[in-house]
């Protein structure tokens, strides 16, 4: 079994960035992140990965409703009574929902125009002002893409070698207790490495294995960013794909029904 | 928006352990990890969690059926037939399986009798010899706590502060491509971390958020253990949680039908 080609264990460095300031509508959030870098004493180096929570990334693009503003349907007004909660926020939901996979206990899941499936439809009142809530980013490949060219500027980095980017959101899931948190935005990584037709140790050819790893770097920095931290980004250092493979974006990680088995 | 207390950058660290040898049924596992550990330069620090794969605890614990003794039954033989699979494998998964949650395409997605939802049961035929195919742990939770006694036998450490251990294994989901990394046991650390009645930074009081934390550590020590690494082991360094919990067991991220809203 052998060690590394140049000898060093293999390490993976997540470093939580302190000192982001709280984002408001307009700002200019890759700068933000650039300076939060700089300040810590790093540089980004090849390989980096920016794990970006979605709440900043909404909240920098002014993707906040103002509850006052909104009229609730009677659909959103009977299922609200129903269960204690605002209307003018399940008027929010069904707004950013294509489709409802399920509606009980209060909860709606749904599913976005983006393709994810879940709670809320990625509506959020948690970490913004009373009275408001947060919405997904429109483009959220987009919005990665965008920050990771801002971040290259910065640093005056060739865009092709800046570090990739993750904006996670936290899901729930079937079958198991607990969210964790995913990849809804990519730039400049592969979301998804396939290793079919390698062969493992053994000799054995894989014949299914494609680790969603922009999901498993968004848990990961989840560890670091969770809710009550105040640290919404998170550097991962020292990640290497195990496959070589094509950079992709968050919609790679949406599984249509026709390709899925679990469903 | 503070620092740490102590003012230092919050920082994970992973560290994939290289050497471990070839595990066979009947190896003294947690010897053999913590060997490792102490070769790589380390010595346990509270906090730490070791993530172990699936695989090696199953091959210490003689988890391998050798096929040339397994007669299939005739629905296993139609079901590989008309597939192209080895009914011989087919008749191990349905041996595993409590509960079919849907069968075609040549994949079995089922429920094992530890409540796990996954492909195959957890039957696998990677990283093991030819015409064998390993099974999941039959408790994981106890092989995560036996490993986890074994090495803190090994350094001398009060099995109360010693390193907590997830035992992982590779998931499909619904609704997204690709698989990650989840904890099947777990041992002295607490697997889902709950923030309801917590206030975030804006004020706002949790309701529903509960991070599964140990599935997050899987998900994260995959980036180092992957299947082409042959390094099944990664200590964690540096993971606080949120919010203190007792410990629990791989159990807990079991969610059964009557609180499961995305079943």
């Amino acid at each position: 079994m052998a060690a590394r080609a140049d000898g060093r264990a293999a390490e993976l460095r997540l470093i939580g960035l302190e000192g982001i300031p709280e984002i408001e509508p307009g700002d200019a959030l890759g700068e933000v992140i650039a300076g939060a870098i700089q300040r810590s004493g790093l540089r980004p180096a090849p390989g980096d990965v920016l794990v970006v929570t979605q709440k900043v990334v909404s909240k920098a693009e002014g993707r906040i409703v103002v509850l006052a503003d909104v009229e609730p349907s009677g659909f959103a007004h009977a299922f609200a009574e129903r269960w204690g909660k605002d209307p003018r926020q399940i008027e929010v939901v069904l707004r950013e929902s294509t489709r409802i996979v399920r509606m009980d206990r209060g909860i709606i899941i749904a599913e976005t125009h983006h393709g994810f499936i879940c709670a809320n439809a990625g509506v959020d009142a948690s970490n913004v002002a009373p009275d408001t809530v947060c919405l997904l980013p429109v483009d959220p490949d987009q919005s990665a893409a965008r920050l990771r060219q801002e971040i290259a500027g910065f640093f005056g980095i060739d865009p092709s070698t800046a570090p990739g980017v993750v904006i996670s959101d936290t899901f729930g899931r079937p079958w198991r207790a607990g969210q964790v948190n995913v990849a809804i935005g990519v730039a400049g990584l592969a979301p998804v490495v396939d290793y079919r037709g390698q062969r493992d140790g053994a000799g054995y050819e894989l014949h299914v294995t494609m680790l969603a790893v922009a999901d498993e770097l968004a848990s990961a920095a989840e560890l670091l960013t969770h809710k009550l931290a105040a640290r919404p980004v998170v550097v991962v250092r020292g990640y290497e794909p195990a496959v070589a493979m094509a950079p992709g974006t968050g919609r790679d990680l949406v599984l249509g029904p026709e390709r899925d088995l679990f469903r």
